[in-house]
């Protein structure tokens, strides 16, 4: 059964992403290590002994849709209950509204608890918290005031109404429209699909926040405007009043995540018997609801990012404890009785380790992302609009490369489990399963590939990243100048990397200014895999330098001499992909027809 | 839906893995190419129109267990009986038998339509093949003249009883135990997992081949018998007789492969009445078993091998369909009206033929393969050897690599496919499932890696791998010289790529020699997937030099192109592996405590 690594991750959040300055600066007003040791503690208590062990049932029965209403699996509305009156839905909230205005970088420590310990729970939470963001960035006092509370302590549930059959990656084409009433609400008429935690019986009511397009609306992302639809409306006393003309049509049937309900949402189809239309309510302006959803957006990456991360985790330990426990054969130098256990042949260390050091690299990246996003709100001027621009080159990678090593380490997990990793009763080819949507959805990783290649680069030409790239280069230059023998060969391998990676940058930002975007676009994934393989790579390193005596630092700089000897030199391919592969995609392209 | 991609196959099977060559020479009997393209004609259109469709019904419905019978999908036992009155059950068995003493490259041609159509379908006679095998080599004639006709015709179908709880890749600690019964029969007690089509509603009768002790053999592999255990006793005269003491004690419940039933099966517990023990008759002779079952088992490695690029390209199939169809924003240089099909995005379209290059290239591995098994069939001494090896060689390479592809082909397929490749109707899911136990079963793509380096690099002092080196050299070399322009950098690439394999072999059988054998093991995986890259690339070249006019012949050279210029650089870095990572491993293996 899981456990929380609550050494591991406050390591990471302290002295790799940089809590422990941000604290010690006193950036992050009064908080104290104490208060972020003692939040990390309870989160990992309650995620271990609470939540995990519903996860497994949760998988088991999945949501159940009746009538329109969403059963959650037995157990999981108590456990709800349990989770929002420990407060954790409001970590970072607004004060004002009843949250504890923490930094986010707590808040994505706890939510890699939650995910580990069942990622179908854990969504209810994570998409709250993006709708509790854009309302608190976008929406009007009175709207505010209405909702805020309620989300703010989980009372009541969020969710993001985006995608529709014919309109994922493009929202520029949606057709769900608002109509005015004149009186300031909205009517909304339309069909969303894969509304995560569209409907169920955990929460007393569902705030929805829904794309649409007005009749007046310019055509494309440009006439996007964002509503707030409860799902029971809400009187002036805040008592619930009457159901909203919205209701969940059909939940799906998927590869994993079977506990969270993947939702049809029908709205305005007059199911209630009072007039037709959804009654919503604007945030933010008439067509400008495409920039209200990316505020939350891109917390929600970083929120998919540590999904991955935390199916890492919890398959990683899964399969470090089958490892130990199953006996097979006799492993060179095995000197006990009978067979060794597996994790003595070599073959299983190589795989676990490698494990190991994706997923601490993994929670690395997304850490370090989550710093940004804080430092970003904790300065001003310049410094705020770089650490802005961190946090957006950080948000794609985070993303992609977290939750493509949640499928990779979950993957080895089943195949260190042999053929009883292909038995469900196992648990280990749960974390697949749950695993394989992170890649997808809040865009896919060839969306984020192209954002980080499109956007992302050419942020302050181009020396947002050039900049990043030298701290990591600094990094590198320690590590070859340290006297610990025990780094063998990673300064070598890190500067090797550094360079690859410099390279590919260099050669994307020209082809893009010579106006080369599908030579660009070609290598974007390849590119993207090889800033967070090298992230990865310096990452572990800067931990592995910080002079913290925990009686772990000789592990850390293992686990980092590993990473560099043994993980990095695919640096090379991909940069050699990045700069040579398009030529040959496009006359492989015949081979399609 | 899959279609057999009936061309595909015939010209890799002819042109690269050498077929036509061999039919021509006259070494395959009076079998002519007429022949040849009308059974895979014919198997294509059974596959694609026959099989395909039930399927996806066995998946959803999986095998059913009630009182110790197991029924079979809806549709699943007349889909069996029409298939082996096809004779497809007897391509390769002996004409004394009712085979048809085809080659075995005919057949793997036929098992990766049959497991495109459905895998878990296809495992109840991948099964018997292998039971039939090991009987013609080893069984006395009376048992193969009792069971070999009706097990050839596919009436009763066969199994492979190897897995116990505490035995799975170390066969040598096995419990079951036989008895002598002084008659020249046996009495079997024991419990046998993971028994593939254990039990089932399809065929009259099934025969076990079942691997146990008897009392006074000595420890270990040395001690392990075979034996023949049929569901139903077969009267003198044929007829079937009383139910033997065997029976299926429960199914699992899998991540994939839903239809195919997964059976624990309980010898000797007297559950219908008459004295305890099955009845069992010695294969071969007595602690010898072994040796009888790995006659079945690298045949049966092989055929696993044919399930991942089955999967692969079934997946491969469905996510090119999928990506013409789906369109969702404009891909640069799109100058139609509208959205574009997501095919025409750089990186869809990279995904979409690192899938075909992939499939092809482990197709042409495993056709390989069977050409070295058959050519070692049909030639003598030093010849025989000679293939003998090579059929040995590739056998590990051909079970791993394509597995490996098959899983990852399967979840690239799923990624194109975006939010509904995580819907299980669409069906993208279902490949990923179903393809997850190939790497697993038949001795883990682990446990291939650790043969191909300590027992297969070492044939003939390692001059089979050196000379198999040396004929992939000159498929470079042809490349590099040939006047072709449009192979782009592909002899320099395959050149690199072939530099590196021989590096790490050498390496690694220095390392052996030196006894360092567990520095050697973990390089293991990482060399099993250099080579299977170099073979991949240097095959899809031999298919591109052949001169060949059927109007692919510019399509092959631009797969082969793709794969040189994007997926071979990756070799560099896993040989950098295999010959500087086992330090770092052997320092990280403190992380695991």
């Amino acid at each position: 059964m899981y456990k929380a690594p609550v050494q591991d991750i406050a390591f990471t959040l302290n002295h790799v992403a940089g809590l422990a300055e941000a604290v010690e600066s006193g950036r992050l007003g009064d908080l104290g290590s104490d208060l972020v040791d003692a939040i990390l503690e309870e989160a990992g208590r309650f995620a271990g002994n609470e939540m995990a062990p519903l996860g497994e049932i949760g998988d088991r029965q999945g949501a159940r849709l009746t009538d329109g209403e969403v059963k959650t699996p037995d157990g999981w509305a108590e456990l709800y209950r349990h989770w929002r009156e420990g407060g954790w839905n409001g970590l970072t909230a607004p004060e004002a509204f009843g949250g504890q205005n923490l930094p986010h970088m707590l808040n994505v420590a706890a939510l890699e608890m939650w995910n580990s310990a069942s990622m179908a729970f854990a969504l209810a939470p994570t998409l709250t918290m993006g709708a509790i963001e854009a309302l608190v960035a976008h929406g009007s006092d009175a709207l505010k005031d209405k909702y805020l509370a309620r989300m703010v302590s989980g009372e009541w549930t969020g969710t993001m109404n985006l995608t529709e059959p014919h309109a994922g990656s493009d929202l520029g084409v949606l057709k769900t429209r608002a109509e005015r009433n004149g009186d300031g609400t909205y009517r909304i008429f339309g069909q969303k699909i894969f509304i995560t935690w569209g409907e169920h019986d955990a929460a007393d009511n569902i705030i929805h926040l829904v794309l649409a397009r007005l009749p007046d609306a310019p055509a494309g992302t440009r006439g996007i405007s964002l509503f707030l639809v409860p799902k029971l409306l809400v009187n002036d006393d805040g008592s619930l009043g009457e159901r909203n003309d919205v209701y969940c049509h059909s939940i799906e049937h998927k590869l994993g995540i079977h506990g969270s309900p993947t939702c049809t949402m029908i709205y305005g189809d007059g199911k209630f018997g009072a007039e037709k239309g959804a009654i919503g309510w604007l945030i933010g302006e008439e067509n400008k609801g495409l920039a209200c959803m990316f505020t939350m957006m891109n917390n929600a990456r970083l929120a998919v990012g540590m999904q991955g991360v935390a199916i890492a985790e919890a398959a990683t330990q899964k399969a470090i404890a089958y490892a130990n426990e199953r006996t097979q054969g006799k492993a060179p130098g095995w000197s006990g009785s009978g067979m060794s256990p597996i994790i003595e042949h070599p073959d299983i260390a190589r795989t676990l380790v490698t494990m190991k050091a994706l997923t601490q690299g993994a929670r690395a990246i997304c850490y370090a992302c989550a710093h940004a996003i804080d430092m970003s709100h904790h300065t001003e001027g310049t410094d705020a609009r770089f650490w802005s621009e961190r946090a957006a080159l950080l948000t794609p990678i985070a993303k992609a490369f977290a939750t493509d090593v949640g499928v990779d380490v979950a993957s080895l997990g089943i195949q260190v489990h042999g053929g009883m990793g292909f038995i469900e009763e196992t648990g280990a080819a749960r974390y697949l399963r749950d695993a394989r949507i992170a890649p997808i959805y809040e865009g896919t990783n060839g969306i984020q590939a192209i954002d980080l290649v499109v956007r992302k680069l050419p942020l302050s030409s181009g020396e947002q990243v050039r900049g990043f790239i030298g701290e990591l280069r600094d990094i590198a230059e320690r590590v070859a100048t340290s006297n610990n023998a025990a780094f063998g060969e990673t300064g070598d391998r890190l500067k090797a990397a550094l360079a690859a990676l410099e390279t590919a940058t260099t050669w994307l930002l020209e082809a893009q200014a010579e106006g080369r975007v599908a030579e660009a676009l070609a290598g974007a994934t390849p590119y993207q895999r090889l800033f967070g393989l090298v992230l990865n790579g310096c990452y572990l390193a800067k931990g592995a330098l910080a002079p913290v005596e925990d009686g772990n630092a000789d592990k850390r700089v293992a686990l980092c001499r590993f990473m560099a000897e043994n993980l990095l030199a695919e640096t090379s391919a991909l940069k050699d992909r990045v700069v040579s592969g398009a030529p040959s995609l496009e006359a492989a392209r015949a081979v399609l027809a």
